[in-house]
């Protein structure tokens, strides 16, 4: 199965009125930053919560994820926003700000597993009892078609767009911004060098397992490339990879040049362009996403 | 002499290319936020900066300011970007930070006088030795006409605005908007209560000296409302006065509900809405200014 651009259009009529059409500025002729780190709960990620949810209509039961991070952080933001019950399931690793946050957004929050596949076993087991409707953090079409609403929304903003360098975790972003643009602009996908799954996957034909660590491992951190994203993207995208000093060198440069607060995977697609890793041709015009903004921010 | 539509109609004209057009996000339905805090050098003062030496020609002394603080990071900002030789003169409690930052945007600084005033004082005296063009903070035609560019787009930016929401300080940004927005919509001039030069000035009817103090005084502490500013502005514009509470209220919303990092001066205009001091009607199309990002992001 992949994503499909009919598949992003359907996305675009849903959410369009919850999610924020984030703003584009161009920061040299021909370079654009897309700003979706002022997304509603500080990232992408709400588009495709909004999109499985209204897409799925939920039982009173409500909703169920599993993560500390941003994708739990947009489920219970988008929950909240329609009105639906919301469990979120996370390790006992997640640090109490983070789960203080989602409380706040009117989550019931479930503490459980020492690491998060733990968490999401049980909360797939609990989905499974009560009927609750399971929202995936990326390996799940409506998730993805979400995502990829913010492609749609680039083709609009930046006539004759050329390129997307785009971040990659588990990559539900990247396999929406592959649909969306549906071959009418290029995709670099970025990962930090300790965290490559899709690299691997694409040296290994299929996705497969790779450590996670590093300043990119609270967001970017899945250690395999869902399956509907390989199949989507393999084929479709430049794989480029950078060095966590290249991430942290461009989070800054957001900040101090332009003055935008972005969290370290957020930064990881400018670092491709301000480490070298891709060059664009004379002329290109390229957008990078900055994709997140959960982040504390005296660490900028 | 006032500022008028025409004056920011040839300021447009002069800066496009140079300064950023700032994008706009709508947070609720009708409620916008113009991100000037995106700008480069950190705030608005850029527009006036380029309009002024762009219309001015700067001889080989180039030109001379005096601030430690926005307008100066903006003359340095756009004196490299022009190649034109810059001095600034700040007082003698200028932060050794402030001063870092404006010797790395090469401009040469001046470290003289107790207060502003004698640094303002100063750097008079050597524009008339050396002939450089001085830019003033916010009391020239050039300057504040500058700043209204940001009205013009505005109105390009949100069909049938009803209303912009502008903090000030010395009066250049809100004379350039009252005159950009040329009466297609009202203006709301918010002020900290601990800083009043405008209230004060219409209370009076003239310019008069105020006390400067609270959260607002880097960027907001002119003792006086600009003469230029007060002409232009008198009778045209709603003043209003926040705490200075409702402004880190404000300040701290942007940040944990919108993800805008933005100096205390830069959340004044929304403090007006979410304290109640101004109240929209129903249906009131407002467009809220977030004028500057210069802030240590720890505070946030």
């Amino acid at each position: 199965m992949t994503v499909t651009r009919a598949d992003v259009d359907r996305a675009s009529g849903r959410i369009a009125g919850y999610a924020l059409r984030t703003p584009v500025i161009e920061v040299e002729p021909g370079r654009w930053l897309k700003l979706e780190c002022l997304q509603h709960s500080g990232s992408f990620k709400v588009r495709g919560a909004f999109n499985r949810m209204l897409g799925a209509t939920p039982p009173a039961a409500g909703i169920i994820a599993a993560s500390g991070g941003n994708h739990g952080l947009a489920v219970a933001y988008a929950a909240r926003r329609l009105g639906v019950r919301a469990e979120i399931f996370v390790p006992e690793v997640c640090a109490p700000v983070k789960i203080a946050g989602l409380r706040a957004l009117g989550a019931r929050v479930v503490v459980t597993g020492a690491i998060y596949q733990e968490a999401l076993d049980a909360s797939r087991k609990r989905a499974a009892e009560t009927g609750a409707v399971d929202i995936h953090a990326y390996d799940q079409l409506d998730v993805a078609a979400g995502q990829g609403t913010l492609a749609a929304e680039l083709l609009e903003q930046i006539p004759d767009l050329d390129t997307v360098v785009v971040a990659v975790g588990g990559g539900g972003l990247v396999a929406g911004v592959v649909a969306g643009l549906d071959g009418r602009a290029k995709v670099v996908a970025v990962e930090p060098e300790r965290i490559p799954t899709l690299r691997a996957a694409l040296d290994a034909g299929e996705p497969v397992r790779v450590g996670v660590s590093g300043v990119g491992a609270d967001a970017l951190g899945a250690s395999t490339i869902g399956r509907l994203a390989y199949d989507t993207v393999a084929g479709h995208v430049t794989s480029v990879l950078v060095s966590d000093e290249a991430i942290i060198e461009a989070r800054h440069a957001l900040w101090h040049d332009h003055h935008v607060a972005a969290e370290h995977a957020g930064a990881a697609a400018l670092a491709a362009l301000r480490a070298g890793v891709y060059t664009p041709d004379e002329g290109e015009r390229v957008a990078v996403i900055v994709c997140g903004s959960n982040t504390d921010p005296a660490t900028l």
